[in-house]
């Protein structure tokens, strides 16, 4: 199976996914500012996956200033510029306050540096490690509510790639396709970076998984003449209302699944949820450079000087999605109690601890 | 203003759309199978700018075979040649079948050669010279119905490239820009040929008029974020009951405006409406190569043996569209009337007759 990183204790291994499908290279992070550029250059993407990454840059940042009188305020700013790296996933910023947090308590009960960096090392892989198991977790979950024969329909690359392996939305994929449940997949190049065509395609093809690649603008047609019957997602951000951030392009297939009357559904692990924001009105949406929709690879696609907007994600509102696929189950309508309970449920567990 | 084509009696002159906005290139047709190649190829593109060169097509044909004992044998097979190039628009079709009976109905009438051929040319320059004309005339018409301060979406290029000058929905948009009352254009890019970026942000730079480009993906939250209030496209060819085809992508567009409560209107000339066929589901609609999609401007962006869907158009019901704007007045619903008194009034004005 693809390997999105491979931690090595004094470097983070990333595959360059900007490179694929043409070339499978890989960048040596031995610091965690250039963690912070592979994340900012999507060289690493996908909501847990930078999740991880950015839990292996907090022990890379430790590291080097574990000796430190002032530890605790150098990696307060240490964290801040992790967080700062992509605004609007959540997981970025739960692995860093995850990582930082435990810090705090382990000085505070004055362990020493050894043992310090040695569990939040452990704490790193925790998270790199329960990610492909929440995800298969998922997958079963989600592979029982697809359609027989299911034809599905996915946005970007919420796959092995945007995870530590098997993915999120392309985890249910996996999953329905290993119970013989699937029998096409539609992935959507999705413009401006093209993870869909890039990534996803590449990704399923690996596995033998069918595969078919549109344009962003050919779902709708799609839907109605290949026959979908459903459409997944992964997700970067989920208010307290089910409020959905994710990829750009992906409220507007909600609105042709209400359209066409099928189901839409979100494939996300808890710590995709922000529980402390009411509605995905509260969600900060990071707006990327023009130049990304005026070239590809550097080629001109547009006038120079022409202006552009180019949002890098949306928020789908709860009330479009059908159920929305976690490793705690599926969550449906109303979302308000469905995530309050989710919550319950993640605090009990409390599986993040140093103390383990 | 942007020239589209230039007829030198001997040749057709093409702007290679191809090429732009980067450079500015001629392509100088000698013979009806170079216009054949260019309809093709794309270097000429848009319903009524592919009717006018099909029309001057059939002139450098007739030409080539006028001695032509079995002259009108000879001819047909060159007119189907001429219509099999691109199976969606009707206009192609429309401006070769009117050639072709007009010689057929001079050859009847006994005209000598020389006459004949002088008609015909008069009559393809006559297609020509009326598309800028009735262009004016829908922007009037469309301009009194766009909103103040009008924010207007609009996919593809239905401008003055892809007619004769002034455009279809992009005259729409220019009357709307002369009467002040055009906030600002947002313009798809039009994956995979990417007509959108390259042509419609480029003819509109060229004219002053504010536009912004997005990816086709964008559009959704480009319509909740930006207050977009109106959405304005072209059309292929429009069955009797006002289904519309038009460049893929255009009825994702018309169930998102039904969706957001504003108004979706369709701009296209009398000669784009198919008066033979009832509805949208006899409609051709052209699959093109799959390398448009695997490929970005010539660069791969996905695997190069994933399958592809890629159709080229699709078909909007006519009850999703709000109007369909005409050189004779805005249709409105129900269009099985409003159709039916404009096939009377065209066939009454009788326009395009070798006897004029």
């Amino acid at each position: 199976m693809v390997k999105t990183m491979k931690w090595q204790s004094s470097a983070l291994i990333l595959l360059d996914q900007t490179k694929l499908p043409i070339n499978v290279e890989f960048i040596e992070c031995k610091d965690y500012k250039r963690v912070i550029d592979a994340i900012k250059r999507l060289e690493v993407r996908g909501a847990p996956a930078i999740g991880a990454a950015a839990g292996f840059a907090m022990v890379l940042a430790l590291k080097e200033i574990i000796s430190e009188e002032n530890l605790l305020a150098s990696y307060a700013v240490r964290r801040d510029e992790i967080i700062a790296a992509r605004p609007t996933a959540v997981n970025l910023e739960w692995a860093a306050n995850l990582l930082y947090t435990s810090v705090e308590e382990m000085l505070e009960a004055k362990l020493d540096s050894v043992l310090i960096l040695a569990n939040i090392e452990k704490l790193a892989l925790k998270i790199y490690d329960t990610d492909i198991e929440k995800n298969k977790t998922m997958g079963t979950f989600g592979a029982e509510i697809m359609p027989e024969k299911a034809i599905v329909l996915t946005h970007c690359n919420a796959g092995a790639l945007a995870t530590c392996g098997y993915g999120t939305a392309l985890g249910v994929i996996r999953a329905a396709y290993e119970v013989g449940k699937l029998k096409m997949v539609y992935s959507d190049e999705t413009r401006p970076l093209l993870q869909g065509s890039r990534l996803t395609a590449w990704e399923l093809l690996e596995d033998g998984i069918p595969v078919t690649t549109i344009t962003d603008n050919m779902a709708a047609w799609t839907i109605l003449k290949k026959g979908i019957n459903a459409i997944v997602v992964g997700a970067d951000r989920i208010a307290s209302n089910g409020d959905t951030a994710n990829k750009i392009g992906t409220y507007g297939l909600a609105v042709l699944a209400k359209e066409h009357n099928i189901p839409f559904y979100i494939a996300a692990p808890a710590s995709t949820f922000d529980f402390d924001i009411a509605t995905g009105d509260e969600i900060k949406i990071e707006e990327r450079s023009g130049d990304e929709v005026r070239m590809f690879q550097g080629i001109p696609s547009a006038p120079p000087n022409v202006a552009v907007f180019n949002p890098g994600f949306d928020v789908t509102p709860g009330d479009l999605i059908t159920g929305i696929i976690t490793e705690y189950g599926v969550l449906e309508k109303p979302y308000i109690s469905a995530i309050a309970k989710l919550k319950e449920n993640v605090s009990k567990e409390n599986l993040f601890t140093w103390k383990a």
